[in-house]
């Protein structure tokens, strides 16, 4: 393993860590229910769902060409992960072995034709 | 480093790979849009809401105590992660750098006091 | 004005009294704050989204043409319509009143070219 | 009946053509496609609960208090309303009707003890 291996070993731990550590030295970690954490979820997927909301199809599958409406995207798609990893630090979920474990009963529920 | 970090690196990565193959198995790529990308998610992030709805604050922080309840979360949380990543590999978004400079953004913005 | 014009007749309002009531026989008022009907709102949205979620917008006009799809998106749009009008109980809001003076504003913001 | 019923009648359907001829002058009918009516609901549902979402309950029940957030409030709620009757008009759902149809059923679904 390479120096790059090592650089992209446990980020998203590291994320939580930072996102913590943001909220701390913010005083915010009172307002970190999951409950309040899920609220805000929903509204920040609201927000990357309204960039394309009026958009046809083949339209949509175009947002990143344009350098404002790709940023926009990567702040909303940076929301709903900060959000998304908050809630999962607070209630003590790993949020990949979750998605793992989520595709081993998809495989089973919907088996291939 | 080790064996462990190595299984660590680049697990989105996998997971992005996981997602995409099982949705080419099924036949499913046709369909995933990041219009209807972003409405799956919004829609999952909806369900992950209504657990916490009608809980006290108090209350939405002991959800992980009822095994039932527990596995439900995990599940909602899969799904929005899956929807995230998904419409992170038909835009072309690396999400964890996405969120790094959202929180640099955000460290301008809201500076400590 | 005949028997049907009287019939129409403030039935937002009592609309609003039967879903107090529903709610106070089953003592479910004292989930009702404004931000848990805030949060149960998005969730029957999401809901209702589910139905045109991976539809293509030219099926998504189809919908009502299935008797089974039409029971659904009316259901959905009756737990939208409950989750709004009761935040409205709560917070004093007259929505119809609400949404003129939203489309006397939007009139000037967009004016007709 | 008096002059205050008539003017409360048909209040609904005369919103619902007071939208319908707003979009048609600005030529919007042809992005109010049911799919993504019922995306601009869940966007506008998320606005709203963003005015809640980092309140206690008890602070959620005082919104209205502050004359800048009641006009927030108010303007969030004729959004949500003003894509539900949109997206009834298009899909042919009467709301007031199906939300009735819904009670009713809720009345057997949960009764009272």
């Amino acid at each position: 393993m390479g120096v790059t291996d090592s650089a992209h070993s446990h980020r998203i731990a590291a994320l939580q860590d930072r996102l913590a550590a943001f909220a701390a030295a913010r005083d915010w970690g009172q307002y970190h229910t999951p409950k309040n954490l899920a609220a805000a979820l929903n509204v920040e997927a609201g927000e990357l769902l309204e960039i394309f909301q009026w958009l046809t199809p083949e339209l949509s599958a175009t947002v990143m060409e344009d350098s404002e409406s790709a940023a926009r995207v990567e702040d909303e798609i940076a929301d709903v992960l900060a959000y998304l990893l908050q809630l999962c630090t607070v209630l003590g979920v790993d949020p990949l072995a979750a998605l793992d474990a989520k595709i081993d009963r998809n495989e089973e529920r919907f088996p291939v034709q």
